[in-house]
């Protein structure tokens, strides 16, 4: 890319990004959905994911921080609200951790991130670190894979509440909310992309930013196909199906 | 200090730095509250003091990333409320655009913080800095200066609007709010101190840490006493009372 895009074209080639790179493509999604997953398999992904729901309001505060203007800051600080709640018992974490609760596994062992995948910390850790350290637009445009949620939630919550009898529609209270607050979120990101993405370079660089963040999440896939399905390898200090979880 | 104090000599020793250290016992604050600065001199003082408020929001933002706790990021994050409002023309920072305002600064000048004295902006930075770097609780201790805020806002707000006739009771909004807002904020922090400074390493880095900060406001007040009192040398590029201010 060599030459300017209009703000058109340049939205068009970030969802281009998505349709090649975006984690619904990926096998263990397949699964997933498709009910082809164990119930330890789901546990897997449950526990694992946990972790990258827990950094979001840090990755969220980190970008905070990075912004000058209050208005900007206003908009910003709503997706802090939304993942930590209003109080107890409220917020987006919250509902994650009622998924991991409906999954048998103890809130302890699961806050304490013991049973994590490395590979799920490091993806999610370098997700943070490029928010701290890239531009403020590149930081924004990480997080545009929102824009591509609403259509693998929707899969999701169908797919899953079809195909395991051990899920409930109150396990999955954390994508209904997403249903909503995602594409909130997408649309301002995207317009501030538009808005600000002036030249050349600076266009390069908020595709690279979703190119990147797609990496982080389909790393996670990765790491958990790879150590729960094929081959089913967990790494030493993962978390084992039927391991003892004192807490 | 080389045994573990308890949780109330903690606290004397915290407020035995405040007695001693604390920018309410500088020469340009007495000043600026028994009514012998000029308007100048008023002037500088709020020009300056603009960019440590617009600060305060990217100081906690950075404070509430290293947070892992949604309920400690729930009750820090009112911080940012405050300071950011909940709209246009609302919050901590905007009460103090108004006192710039009614001093006749343009706005734009204000945010630009081009005429800032240099020391004013090294001292913030150093703020941001420390709380970035340091321990999570070494950044919660270091904004336990708001202990001695009510006392100081209190002689503010009396002395300032007795001495000057071109201060009015609505230009001094930011410091009404503050007046209830900081000691809600200063209880929080201290409790977390007292509770988590375990060791005498522990205690002795939130001792320093509080020195450390008093030491960030009364170079500020350094800095505007050299550059506006005595001798009254700004630096060059710094705001020049009479000085053309094209926005």
């Amino acid at each position: 890319m060599t030459t300017l895009l209009s703000p058109a074209a340049l939205e068009a080639a970030l969802r281009d990004i998505g349709h090649r790179r975006y984690h619904n493509l990926h096998p263990f999604h397949a699964a997933l959905h498709g009910g082809r997953l164990s119930r330890d398999q789901v546990r897997a992904w449950a526990l694992n994911r946990y972790f990258y729901q827990a950094m979001i309001p840090v990755k969220d505060a980190t970008i905070l921080a990075r912004m000058q203007d209050p208005a900007l800051r206003r908009i910003w600080r709503q997706r802090i609200v939304d993942h930590d709640g209003t109080g107890d018992g409220d917020g987006g974490l919250e509902r994650w951790l009622k998924l991991t609760d409906s999954l048998d596994f103890p809130r302890d062992y699961v806050v304490s991130t013991r049973g994590l995948l490395p590979v799920t910390r490091y993806a999610v850790q370098a997700y943070v670190e490029f928010v701290r350290e890239r531009s403020l637009l590149e930081a924004i445009a990480s997080s545009l894979t929102e824009m591509f949620a609403p259509t693998i939630i929707s899969e999701r919550l169908a797919g899953m509440l079809a195909n395991y009898d051990f899920i409930s529609p109150q396990a999955l209270g954390y994508f209904d909310k997403r249903l909503s607050q995602a594409p909130r979120d997408a649309d301002f990101a995207l317009d501030y992309v538009k808005q600000h993405a002036t030249s050349v370079a600076l266009q390069q660089s908020v595709l690279a930013a979703l190119a990147f963040k797609c990496d982080v999440l389909w790393a996670q896939l990765d790491g958990l196909h790879h150590a729960y399905v094929t081959p089913g390898l967990p790494p030493p200090g993962a978390w084992i199906p039927g391991m003892e979880l004192a807490s």
